[in-house]
């Protein structure tokens, strides 16, 4: 297929108004009488609201209205940016409600507060006198599942969330068949997305009675709908509003201050309420990376084939579920595609601790697992002396291999030329060779880590896509998508696949940037790095329906058939010849104005996806360590992704710089650390939690090795959140190359570097 | 077909939106940075631009444009609200620039200020310094007609647009069989529309170099393509947004102020700029209601029969077409099919003079004819000694007749039981009986006038409706049209249509009452009563399509046959015995949720109707003559219309309340006033302009004789424009019955009815 817009580095569609602040985002909103929500949140991990006397609060001239749990509806309500499912077993667990009386991180929203302005509603909060009945926090999973301990949800014994996993073969029976043995603990932190725009929303009451939220969210059918359970009223009397937005990696794949701001409005007669967020509000009372503590056990043979493999795995998801168990079930299955053994058994715990809610977070679970297994085949490859790529190598999936739990199968497969050209790229035999005796104390070294991850979530979730093009007189369309642009640049993407199937510039497509329940199609969102892919089939479909109405349009006009026309830079032409027959904006004219056969075209279409399609790749690090001082320094770092056809590489790179740097940061500074006795957070801004600047970041080097997924129209598969997956453990191996200090924790910052080489006597 | 949404008065749905303030007009959208325009007037009625100094305006601090014709696109381009031609000679007259360096009336565009406020604006415009050359104005169709008159526009010899007209059968052959010969000249004046909003628009250049005005307009989409024929640009390069608006009758079937505003936008980058017309400017520079001048000659036979009729008009459409010789042949064409005769002849002339230009009103041509043919069968009937009813119901249209010139038929005709009910509500003959013979200065009278109107244009113009349906997952649903809401209360129409197909409650129908040129479906706009008939069908349509998939779906989920089944209530039932299957929500969450099946339900559909239905209807008018002062109060007034089934009685009659309103200022007290020999305008204004107020309209009677018209799906005529039509020759009747004075002229002002009484005798 010679491409005439997908695979070009076409400028994002959004750009200028972006650069010029044309561009709203919901802060942007304005309303006369707009009104400002504020919450009470609590200073106790654990305590049980004894008593709330708030009249203090009202009396202040300015407070329109004040909220505790008696005032909203005490629905428990799920969070997570999940479809609803049909099927009760399989939903998210509902343990949350707008306002709680039981407060379970510090943080918590005990109560609210309507004020006409910030400043108001900041003093009415303190004049808010609760009375607590302290609890023992637990801030720790060992010390929420120990022997009776207090019950976080009352309904939840144990504090375990979930146990379940899987098991694919008998492990035990491999690892008796296995040469070697091989264990390892590992273990990573709790980190926040830090996305540029904090949470905000703003709700008012329209005047046929209806909500109307307009949120900077991923997800706002999603939103729509929990907004609904949560004030217990039919979702069609929800409308969510999603303007520009700037950011999420998976915190706005959450349900985090809409309910509560629907609720705002409805206590000040249907006023406008604007609740923002600020930064320290974000990093503790949205959503969190879920912390994890693996054990792997893993058989290997004498000639280097993983025979089988054992996970226990513990996910710290904080006071509410939200994503919970899902988060560490995808990183378990979307991992386990990556080296195919005989056995392999998994079997993760979700726990609630007194900590603030754990949610998605690009990778959802995978760069957790993807470090610990990571790190763990590296260790392995040292203790047998084996080359870590060859040992990778031996074990690497092929095209063809189906999962025996899902039935997802692997139809492009370009793992291995990822490695050879990440290997090319970063010269890795050559400083291997330079690097074999270092001495000194500035080491330098070499390391490397794969990952496998999905295309959305089938067969776990339903993946609906929704696209809808109008087709103008001019042969111009307009593109409506229920997907969201959030910064990720899929907006742009889809313009140049219609642009593509309709043979017109990409600049006579004009998409719909934003999203409205009320007449954007219905589609879940932005995560699981499912729109390219799965939104794309949607696009796809719509404008192939558009084209076979212009071309049998054409052929009611011209008497040439269908079948023999085709549209190429915004012309019909011949199919055979690509001669010219008429500009397609002369149909376009006829499909408006035509007195007998008007009728203009259009594509409102919906595509329930029931595929998957596995992607690879590799990061390749250098990193020089400095043993006197611990520091780490990233000397050059390589992703090598195969995500099938790329159909935007600039695009693509952003995506890939954005997700390594993300990686660095959270392989080398980025902890969200907690008072160990009270559960205080320490550092939730930005200025002591240590997010990587451009001073942490070396020039990133990426590259595509093409594949063509057969079942994405454009042979495109995920691209969003993967990049970030393989740099931990890519970096973590390096360091180990360079020192032989065998890191087992995240991040590598300072202090813990300092306190390993201690351990090794290194320093 | 037992009714559960249809026919019942639903409160509109944008009432609370309205009272409360919460709607959004044109003047209510704010923008950072928001420029104001204004325009500079021609203060001659025809005068060539010999040199525009625009220096000093341009130097005045806070100006940022200054624009006049050489620094605008010189297109032209037509303004009348009509679907686009393909066939070049069915097209609009295109004689209209955005600037002109030629002034045709007082009030002409010469140049335009963009600055940064209002006062700004103004001043800058009085320091633009303009050379005129004077040329004689031509105030009068006789003036501009005559030998030798200078041409408004070069391309039109004589001053005359178009004189084509039409004939059925041989009127000179017809006026042979006829027994009685009779003649009259009668003559209307120039109106205006004096909708509560004035003509607005606001416009910017968006981030992708689209065009973007929001404007108060009946016909968003066919302002997008004029503006792109006025600016030489690609129509889909345009984006028009029509918020909620506060009325148009017609003044916004045009564009007037958008391809300006366009311009405006383009000359200060992009900038938003607001262009908003004074009162004063709307009452000259926007449209009015042509003045016609008829003779009519009209054969009749002894037993009262009309033979044939002869009617020469000569409309004054001012000095640009607009709508142009369209009001002159709908008007003759909608009334003609009332009395079917063997002949009739018309012969309209449509002349340029150097006034305002005269478009589209409530209307369209029919209330000047009606005037004129109302008033001369009164005279004919007074002189043959027929009681006027009697007249008329010898010769009224019956069911089953077909327009032997456009094939149009007759299939629902209730005008004689609209005679019979509007003669009972009045007390007809009860009252004549009593005033037989009235002596002293007070004298009443009862007169009465039919009309015959259209639903839509076809098959002169294309009449496409759109509609766009979504279901929800609770079972409401949205619906979006392309047809505007501008006050009359379709959108209330609509939600009822859908509620009924449905079967859900009336509140479960979403309407989104603006429209987005990009979003919206496609249809072309408020005007000619089209609404409820034409996108009624594409509304019934895609209702009958959503509710089609819906019990295919449940036909899926249940194994009960689609045909089986209906929905009442909001309930999935057992057609036969509406027994309850299951909620329409269950259906509707399987449509989103089914892992398998989910296909959210929508349908976009577009409707090309090939129909029209005629309606009619009549007004009986009762007024008391003060022959002393010359006063005329109407004492009581009905109107009883056949439009066909009624879908809300409240709604409808507020429709004629609304125009029997209008038709008591035409016929008594509204005109625009000219200098005579400037043509300079004497009472562009509220104060000066007599529009009648509450304290000069009765209680008006309204009732409906609710006939079922096959080609609508729910039996439904139009009804918009149809009150106003028979109300000043009803008027008129009524003063020639009380009086014995025929007067020929509209407005019977207190100045015109006492040059009457004196030459009467009367005074």
């Amino acid at each position: 297929m010679a491409s005439t817009a997908v695979g070009k580095s076409v400028t994002r569609v959004d750009a200028v108004a972006k650069v010029t602040g044309q561009a709203k985002y919901t802060g942007d909103f304005m309303f006369r009488d707009m009104l400002v929500g504020k919450v009470l949140r609590s200073p106790y991990a654990h305590a049980i609201v004894k008593n709330i006397d708030v009249s203090q609060a009202r009396a202040l001239p300015g407070v329109e209205g004040v909220l505790t749990y008696k005032d909203v509806p005490r629905n428990k309500f799920p969070t997570a940016g999940h479809p609803y499912s049909l099927d009760p077993a399989h939903g998210d667990k509902a343990d949350r409600t707008i306002l709680t009386d039981k407060a379970r991180f510090v943080g918590d929203a005990i109560a609210a507060v309507i004020a006409r302005d910030e400043l108001t509603a900041a003093e009415a909060l303190k004049l808010i006198k609760v009375e607590y009945e302290v609890l023992e926090p637990l801030l720790t999973p060992e010390a929420a599942m120990r022997e009776g301990a207090p019950l976080i949800h009352e309904d939840c014994p144990g504090n375990i969330l979930s146990a379940s996993g899987y098991a694919i073969g008998d492990v035990d029976e491999a690892f008796k068949e296995a040469d070697y043995i091989f264990e390892d603990e590992l273990e990573t932190s709790i980190v926040q997305h830090c996305q540029l725009e904090n949470h905000i929303s703003c709700a008012y009451v329209d005047s046929d009675g209806r909500i109307v939220i307009i949120t900077s969210t991923q997800i706002p059918h999603i939103v729509r709908r929990i907004v609904g359970q949560a004030l217990g009223i039919p979702w069609g009397r929800i409308r969510v509003i999603k303007p520009y937005v700037g950011g999420g990696f998976g915190s706005k794949q959450d349900v985090c201050t809409e309910p509560l701001a629907a609720a705002m409005t409805l206590a000040v007669g249907g006023r406008p309420v604007k609740l923002e967020l600020s930064r320290e509000e974000c990093m503790i009372a949205t959503r969190t990376r879920h912390a994890f503590k693996f054990k792997i056990k893993t058989g290997v043979s004498r000639d280097g084939r993983l025979i089988g493999m054992h996970i226990k795995a513990i996910s710290n998801t904080g006071a509410y579920a939200s994503h919970g168990h899902s988060i560490a079930m995808a990183g378990g299955s979307k991992f386990r595609i990556l080296y195919p053994m005989k056995a392999l058994k998994y079997e993760p715990f979700t726990v609630y601790t007194n900590l603030p809610v754990a949610g998605a977070m690009r990778g959802y679970g995978s760069p957790q697992i993807t470090f610990a297994v990571e790190s763990h085949l590296d260790n392995i490859a040292s203790k047998l002396n084996i080359d870590p790529i060859e040992f990778r190598l031996k074990n690497l999936v092929k095209e063809g291999y189906v999962d025996p739990l899902n039935g997802n199968a692997v139809r492009s497969c370009g793992i291995r030329e990822c490695i050879a050209r990440g290997k090319e790229l970063i010269k890795w035999d050559e400083k291997k060779a330079r690097y074999k005796n270092q001495t000194g104390s500035r080491r330098r070294g070499l390391g490397m880590a794969c990952f496998s991850y999905g295309s959305g979530t089938y067969p776990v979730g339903l993946e609906i896509g929704g696209a809808r093009i109008v087709l103008n007189q001019d042969g111009s369309v307009q593109l409506q998508v229920g997907a969201t642009e959030i910064g990720q640049g899929s907006d742009t993407v889809f313009a140049q696949m219609v642009a593509e199937v309709l043979g017109i510039p990409v600049d006579m497509v004009h998409v719909l940037s934003t999203q409205d329940t009320d007449i954007s199609p219905f589609d879940t969102g932005a995560y699981a790095s499912r729109q390219t892919y799965i939104t794309g089939m949607a696009v796809a479909r719509a404008a192939a329906e558009v084209k076979e109405k212009i071309l049998d349009f054409a052929w009611g006009m011209t008497d040439i058939p269908a079948h023999a026309l085709d549209i190429k830079d915004a012309n019909i032409v011949y199919k055979h010849s690509g001669e010219v027959v008429m500009p397609l904006a002369e149909v376009a004219l006829h499909t408006y104005y035509d007195t007998v056969f008007a009728k203009p075209i259009t594509s409102d279409t919906s595509n329930n996806a029931r595929v998957n399609a596995f992607v690879f790749g590799v990061t390749f690090a250098e990193v020089e360590v400095d043993l006197k001082t611990g520091r780490i320094e990233v000397l050059e770092i390589y992703n090598v992704h195969d995500s099938g056809r790329i159909i935007n590489r600039q695009l693509a790179a952003a995506q890939v710089h954005g997700g390594v740097g993300m990686g660095i940061g959270y392989a080398l500074s980025e902890q969200l650390l907690f008072d160990e006795k009270t559960g205080q957070p320490l550092n939730n801004n930005l200025l002591d939690y240590k997010l990587p600047t451009i001073m942490d970041i070396p020039a990133i080097g990426v590259d595509f090795v093409e594949t063509f997924e057969p079942t994405s129209p454009f042979g495109c598969k995920a691209l969003g959140e993967p990049p970030i997956i393989p740099v931990a453990p890519a970096i973590r191996n390096a360091v180990f190359d360079a020192t032989g200090v065998a890191f087992d924790r995240l991040p590598m910052n300072p202090q813990r570097v300092f306190e390993k080489f201690k351990e090794a006597g290194l320093i």
